[in-house]
Order: structure tokens, then sequence, then C-alpha cells
């Protein structure tokens, strides 16, 4: 690890026998609050969101480096929210949100990472992806659009490519949402029950939710194959979401007080310049 | 116009005789404030904030049309602060920032609006224009890089532009943030005596400062030129931020408030799904 983890209820992923069913998607501690405390989230989250936009304001001006975070979760696992709630109070204009859906036919017309990589933050950027490159280890994988070998080649050209990325100067962190499916049923339920949230609601979701396991197998063998100290996965537990957003804000600001920023020096003198 | 305008200190740009020495800076009313008293302005703008961030949910869900805002101003007049204020609250996973610096050697290779078209909003989404294609009517009129009537082609190519984006659902809104000559010798300043502002200082700033006519005299005539009901032009009093940022926030809800977003009904039976 590349900096000192701060304490949260999420879990970095290490090792091969790493195992899903390990974590608790209802995990809060150590956080110090019950889980329907949410407001004694407040103060700490606070704190953060302006350390935050301080850190922001220092990596773009110095224009030299760039953070990535990567967002994957099963469907309402809460990627939309988490992000809403991170980017509160962060510069817009320092930041760039790409969401990956369905690739289109001229993005299948070449290599998977091909979408990815013209999104990537550039110098001074911070660059947030709702779902990512990882999906084509994953939905692909489930479904069976690849086969065992293509999956395997897939991680390692994931591995390379974040290695690329990693020497150009951007910080890497990927975070998995973690719900049960006990919650993923409560959460669709609520966008059937409230019309204003059926826009919401995709009966293709219902299917996708019938490969449940085969989910977390996939996710599984890809955040244990692709986790490393310099682009690592964390897994958060997010049944919870004040819990989920807490933790997401503590590990991003200790990343960026690791990387430690710092605005260039002037290149002109600053007390020779006059002002007419 | 197409929407009714909330009352605001911000001046809409119409007619041919329109002058931006008419409208001062410093103007606040009719907003019921001293122009020290910001704090007063707080309770409005966290209500339209809250309708801002209710109001882009449902453009997104509807997923038909979008809003492109595009902020012009001389340096130090503030793009950066409007944008960061009137994004707060704001999903950022439905915004696109682009900021517009000098064009690179590939874009230079293609017309003037390439580059600027690319960038612009896709259906549901918000797009923030930091600088713009006006910067092809402004900056290379005042230093003489275009000609006259090149300048004129330039007019009618943007008022076919925003036509095009018109018809395809996009709503425009431009604001112009005029701060006074004396209030740019302030901020400037202020970034030379605050070591941790050096960075935003650009010797540059004083040799365009020295244009500082020329530059309101493009403005005024690329305003007129390129101002029409459906795509206005504001300006927007900038010296007191607090004002400035009350006023974007108002008319930029009042035009989504008459956009009045949908969000679409279902496809599916909605009581006929059941989760498992």
């Amino acid at each position: 690890m590349q900096f000192k983890l701060p304490k949260t209820p999420a879990v970095s992923v290490k090792g091969k026998d790493f195992k899903l069913a390990d974590v608790d998607p209802n995990d809060i501690t150590p956080f110090k609050h019950k889980p329907d405390d949410k407001d004694e989230a407040g103060p700490r989250l606070l704190e953060l969101r302006k350390r935050l936009n301080d850190l922001q304001e220092l990596l773009y001006a110095e224009h030299k480096r760039s953070l990535l975070i990567v967002l994957q979760a099963m469907d309402t696992g809460g990627k939309d929210g988490a992000i809403e709630n991170l980017l509160t109070g962060v510069n817009p204009a320092g930041v760039q949100v790409s969401s990956f859906k369905a690739p289109t036919s001229e993005e299948l017309k070449h290599d998977f990472l091909w979408r990815i990589h013209a999104q990537t933050p550039k110098q001074g950027h911070i660059g947030v992806f709702n779902r990512s490159h990882y999906e084509d280890v994953l939905i692909t994988r489930v479904h069976g659009l690849i086969d065992e070998k293509t999956c395997k080649q897939h991680y390692h050209d994931i591995n390379n490519f974040e290695q690329l990325l990693l020497n150009n100067g951007t910080r890497i962190l990927k975070f998995f949402l973690h719900i049960s499916k006990k919650e993923q049923a409560e959460r669709l339920q609520a966008r059937l029950d409230d019309p204003a949230k059926n826009w919401k609601f995709d009966p293709n979701d219902l299917k996708e939710r019938a490969y449940w396991d085969d989910y977390q197998a996939a996710y599984e063998a890809a955040m244990t194959h692709c986790s490393s100290g310099d682009a690592p996965w964390f897994v958060v537990p997010a049944n919870n979401k004040w819990a989920r957003d807490l933790a997401i804000t503590e590990i991003v600001v200790a990343a960026l007080e690791d990387m430690d920023p710092q605005p260039p020096k002037p290149d002109f003198d600053v007390k020779a310049q006059v002002i007419e």
C-alpha cells in the first residue's frame, strides 16, 4: 500500500484467497455511530470535504498528476449516490465523471480499453468512473460472452493498462460498493413503490439479479487478479449509505494527502509586477 | 424570451444599441441586501439549489433535452467561482464542465466550432462552458488576428451553430460576468499578495488588461450580434460575488422550470414486477 489507510469499514483486497462473503455489507466499525445515527457522521464528513476541496485545488495548481476513482457495484449498489456525495464541495471544473454503459457499435470496433483510455483524467484532474473497464470481466463473464482464457487475458491487459496510468502520475483507487441481496430487493422495491422513482427501474435488473452469485464470484476473481498496492480495490460495506460515503471520502482524502500535491513556484518576479 | 425572467441585477442583451457601459458592475438591485450582507443571500440560494437539484434529476430522467450554460468574463471575472457555486449540490454525473484554453495544433486544423461541438451536452445533461466559441470573436478580434469580414462571418456561423443545438432540444444560456477595471486590479493584486494564490497569476494577464476597452467593445459587438430570445446573453454585475452567484442560479432555475422536464412513463407493468 502506498499510503496509510484511515480506519473505515472498507476492506482492501489483498491475496488470492480474498472472499467477498467475509465482508459484512452492514459493517460500520470502527465508525463510532449507530447504524441509524447517520447525522453523527456529519461533522467528520464536513471536515473531510473541506480538506478534499483544498487538496483538489492543490492538485489542479500542481498540474502534474491526477487521480482516478473507479466505482463498481451491483444494481442499486449506490454508485450515483456515492459519487454525488464524494464530489459535494469539489470544484466541478477539476473533475470529470464518466459513465460507461453498454458499448456502442463504434466502441465495439476497438479493443475493450479504447473507450476507457479516452476518459482517463488529465493532469491536475480527478476522474471518476461510474462502471469501468471491469465490466469486461464481469457481465461478459457471467453471461459467457468471453471464455476463461480471454478473461485471464483481460485481467492481464487491465493490469498493464493501469500500470501505464500509474507510470504517468495517475493514482488509482477502486471501490466495490458491497450490498446484500436483501438490501437490493428493498431498493428495487422502493423504485417500484414510488411513482417518482419508476424511471429508475429497469425490468432487466431483475434478470441480472438472478445471476447474483455468479456476479459475486466474478467480482471476487476480478478484484483478486487486479488489486495491487498502487491500484488497490476496496470493498466498501454499503448497506448503510452514510457509512459507505464516509468510508470512501476518508480513503480518497488519505490518498490525496499522501500524494501531497504542491503548487508550482512562480516563474516570474512576483514583486516586480505592477498593475496599472 | 422563452421564459419569464426572475428579478435579478442581470440584464438581458436585446437590440443593437445595447451598451455595456450602461450596466453597473456593482448593481445588486432588486436583491434586498446590502453589498456586504452576503449571508442574507444564503437562504434563497439554498432554496434554489434544492430546486436545481430536483430539476436536474428530472432533466436526466426525461433524457430528451439538455441545457448549455456559457460563461465568459475578463480575467479574474469569476468564471471558476461562479461555476463552483452554481453546481454545488448538483449531481456531477449529469454535468460536464468544459474549459476552452488556447486551441491545440490539432484543433487549429479544423473550423473554430469543431472543438466546441464535441463538448456540447448530451440528452439529459447540463453542459457548462468555461470560455467558449465566443473567444473566436473576442481575443482574435482584439489582437487583429481576424478582420472585420471574418468576424461578421463568425457571428453568423455562431448563430447557425446555436440554432442547430436549439433545434435538437438544447436550451442555451450565456452569461457575461461584468466586473469593473478597478475590481480586476484588486483581484490581480490579491493573487500577488497571497503566496498561496501566486500560481493563479499570469503576467500575460497584465498585457491583456491593457486592452480593456477593446475587449469591452468586442464583447458588446458579440453579444448584440449573437443574442436571441432562444439563446440570450445576460450581463451579470459581478463585482459582488454573492449577487453574481445568486443572479445566475435564479436564471438557470427559471429556465429549467420553463423547460419543465418530465420523467418518462414506465414502458413495463409496474404492478407485475416481482422481486425474488
